[in-house]
């Protein structure tokens, strides 16, 4: 059912947790169950020096922020917006067509996360 | 938004895990979210000696299980039976109204783990 990628980045997730004083912060919500993913960036000179996550969604949800706070790290913002939510999928291997919703929470924070920073800016 | 109680068996979720030869096995599915819960019962004399769980689902999802398999260990497999999923919930202190379907799913898998007993014996 899951990849083996999908079961590491389960069972041991990247950048779990909160960066005290963010660059920039996204909450988004899960309209199909419910669940909540925060995404807390730090950027210096257009740089996501850091990025960590919390969430209390499910095991697909997990995987795919931990692999996308991989994949935005050390890279400009622009670069960051323009990973796709499919872009995380391909990169854990694939998902459950069922479990795509999940994936696309990841996408969405990091988003939200980024419309913070230049709110803020 | 979730209680001590709730993010305690979150952190800390009790009972995860297999049971090699098992009583009783129940998978059940949630039609909202897509999530997997699996339940593995030990029955000897009518007595619920052990029982673990395994799961892709939510925190919520999480915590359920494994406030629900506290609460059945130990227990007759009817006294078990009687276990309903408000019963779970009042337990954790409470869910956000639109996490509650994720509960229903660790009822839902100690039902079918006993019925797959039954069905054995
Ligand atoms: S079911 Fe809610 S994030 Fe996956």
């Amino acid at each position: 059912l899951y990849t083996d990628t999908v079961m590491d980045h389960f069972m041991h997730p990247r950048n779990v947790g909160e960066i005290k004083d963010p660059s920039g912060v996204g909450e988004v919500g899960n309209a199909k169950c419910g669940d909540i993913m925060k995404m807390y960036l730090d950027i210096e000179n257009n740089v996501i020096k850091d990025v960590k996550f919390e969430t209390f969604g499910c095991g697909s949800a997990i995987a795919s922020s931990s692999m996308a706070t991989e994949m935005i790290k050390g890279k400009t913002v622009e670069e960051a917006l323009a990973i796709t939510n499919k872009d995380v999928v391909d990169a854990l291997g694939g998902l459950p067509a069922h479990k795509l919703h999940c994936s696309v929470l990841a996408e969405e924070a990091i988003k939200s996360a980024v419309k913070d920073y230049y709110d803020r800016s």
